[in-house]
């Protein structure tokens, strides 16, 4: 299956909602196809200028190298010289910090990513994986 | 004012629907804030990879100049190796085409541009003119 | 479906040997993914330093458009500039001119490109049709 | 001599079998000549998006300097600036991690590199070295 414009969607409105029923600062979210390429994407009232772009690089980080950015961040506190080459490599789009989170389908195929920001990472991410299991699919935040 | 999300939101949609009740093929569309700043954007099922980018391209050069993209166009007839500058002077993202339309509060101020692609360009922009219209703000396609 | 290596190693072989049994000067062939992304490449002996860039942009152009490289350079000679600003926004790779060629499966879905240079456009294009349909997938030049 | 196609792409085979062989994940391997243009590239069936980028990243930082990417690392770990800035002068393509490997004739003179990526970098590397002994060349891992 691949990722439609419905499900991106709906899946953005449920990450929104997790930030807002948390009490988390406004939320960007941005929801990229297998191959990379954008949705979907809303930023919140309140969001600051660049949040796209933020929300942007965590999940084509991730699609990318075929893990969640909590996996880049990890890479990126043993080897920060890597990712900044890879960084180099894909264009400059790429952020390891957590919140850019895999999408995959029933059969463990990797369909799409969901990238936030706004908040902590750690919460950014937390509503990553609650907007992608609200449409019934399957968060790989590293 | 400013251009919100939920404003940005029912633009999109509104433009989407007028491509859908015209027979136009899958649009994609993108919302800008004063600043050129992405609020929001949505590409239709079916809609090519790189979409998105074009139709950021055509709002971007529309509020980066302060006109919309038709007039752009006029000036890549005239003078193509001026708007070849300004394209790399802005970054690298401006479409010289029409459908990209500046949006105007009642009072004629800019507060942003919503970018049209995935059709011819004129219905590419009557697109958007029927996104802007449908919330009550004025679009300026050129 | 989606393209393996398999299948395009056997396109690009395909699509070289034509080359040569046409007595065309040596190619260079990319694959490409739907989304863009390289899966195999060759370059013939004898063909010049940057035909890979060339035969990539072919490809990543028709992708990214979701059209054959033979339209965007009718494109091109209608509104150059249009083409001009796709490639700038695109990020540089888009070659209009004929010899990238979309694949399409049995349904007619696009699942990838073939992007072949080194002779004529005419003489390129010609070479990637041989080389999708070696496979008994579905060439969509324009 | 020079690397012709027939020696990169039997390079290139040994590279993916080795990997194949030793249970590694999928690789992509990616073939350049000594003026650091692509002569051939396979990405493995599960391998992600933007594989090539950083297989050509390490063979393209190892030719352009002319050392293996593992002497890149130990830079890089004395002298992060100096290879970030290097990577910027050489056009963003330099990945300072093992997996790029230059590729010597018998009398010792730089033909190419072979750069492979997938698993970890030590995996990597001895794939790139097990696809240039395959062909009678020398590997030059540092």
């Amino acid at each position: 299956m691949s990722l439609d414009l419905a499900t991106a969607r709906a899946m953005i409105a449920a990450a929104l909602d997790h930030g807002s029923a948390a009490g988390l600062k406004p939320l960007t979210a941005v929801v990229l196809d297998a191959g990379g390429h954008l949705i979907a994407a809303e930023r919140s009232d309140g969001s600051s200028n660049k949040r796209f772009e933020i929300a942007f690089g965590k999940a084509h980080g991730a699609i990318s190298l075929g893990m969640g950015s909590r996996a880049l961040m990890a890479r990126a506190e043993q080897q920060g010289y890597f990712v900044a080459a890879v960084t180099s490599a894909v264009g400059g789009a790429l952020v390891p910090v957590p919140g850019g989170v895999l999408v995959k389908d029933g059969g463990g195929t990797v369909i799409g990513a969901l990238g936030v920001t706004g908040d902590t990472s750690d919460h950014d991410e937390a509503a990553a994986v609650a907007g992608i299991e609200s449409v019934g699919l399957l968060p790989q935040p590293d």
